[in-house]
């Protein structure tokens, strides 16, 4: 009976600040596994199938689409990345956790596909301070900060089926990776991960 | 809407060391609440009623047991003793998380009045752990121990329908009640315990 990893889902609005936060967890979390990604795009020169990408045909990646194969996947300059299940299960038997930042369309999915996943909804404190983050980029039309506030509200609602949501405060990424830190420890707790302890106990 | 204290169940065969366990929980968490318990027995000269005991009668005691206001209780030398459920509502209400350490029995009658609280089962690392901690406390008989081993296996069963597994290693009390700890600041963000920040987002 051997230690699972956990697949791990960050999400959040834009503004949630997601992306450090998975930064700094990262380096956080000792023993964190890394999944090899999927893609339609060509190997530069120097890349290996398996290392850097999973080199895939259009056709092969929206067959395994279609199958049910991949998790979760993106669409970047014309071609596609995502994570293979299979992937992600081989990092998972090796006993590594798994993180998957992605977006919160991306994360119902994942959880469907793989009800053991613990999905976490990072948020700003409230809608003020979302706003202030979006706008203080500096780069954003009104117009896209009006499209991505509307999207919040929408992802906001979707927080309840999350298994988590986690506030990132301002100059709060560190306390907040910490304490996904400490998500992770407590979900490696749940009797289901436990077996390693309780099948054996008195043999 | 107001943060509300989480229940926590602590739990665990004997020479699962969950009292020492909990006396370290309790010390750590600063803001931890207190109920105060209901009993039979008679008040001794300067105890309080509401104070130190709620003191019952025999007759309304066990009639609130069968309404199913009582969370849990025991019978010591003659003498009923147990946590109101009104009481143990009073101090989550205040946003204080509770501890509850009693038997498995117990923990799992709490569970199914009390659906939101946490339980947690405490365990040895293994049997032989297990058998070796009732034998060195020296005061039990082999009949004594063959039991109580008997129970533990008979506990062990019921680890599933608990939220959380937790190994106490020889002298990891602190450690375990660490991670006691950071399991009830995970179960803070769960969606339903989050309201108070979701809620409000928008408004």
């Amino acid at each position: 009976m051997k230690k699972e990893g956990i697949l791990i889902v960050i999400s959040g609005p834009a503004g949630s600040g997601k992306g450090t936060v998975v930064k700094i967890l990262r380096e956080m979390i000792p023993d964190i596994g890394f999944s090899v990604s999927a893609t339609t795009r060509a190997p530069r020169p120097g890349e290996e199938d398996g290392v850097h990408y999973y080199f895939m045909s259009r056709d092969d990646f929206e067959e395994s689409l279609a199958r049910g194969e991949i998790l979760e996947h993106t669409v970047y300059c014309g071609n596609y990345y995502g994570t293979l299940k299979s992937e992600a299960n081989r990092v998972l038997a090796q006993g590594h956790d798994l993180i998957l930042e992605i977006e919160t369309d991306g994360a119902m999915q994942v959880k469907r596909q793989f009800p053991d996943a613990v999905a976490v909804m990072l948020l700003p404190p409230d809608g003020k301070t979302l706003e202030a983050r979006l706008r203080g980029r500096g780069t954003e039309t009104d117009d896209v900060i009006r499209t991505r506030l509307a999207k919040a509200k929408e992802e906001l609602v979707l927080s309840e089926k999350y298994d988590y949501v986690v506030v990132n405060e301002n100059d709060g990424a560190e306390a907040c990776a910490a304490l996904i830190a400490e998500i992770l420890r407590a979900e490696h707790h749940r009797p289901a991960r436990m077996k390693h302890v309780t099948d054996p106990f008195f043999h």
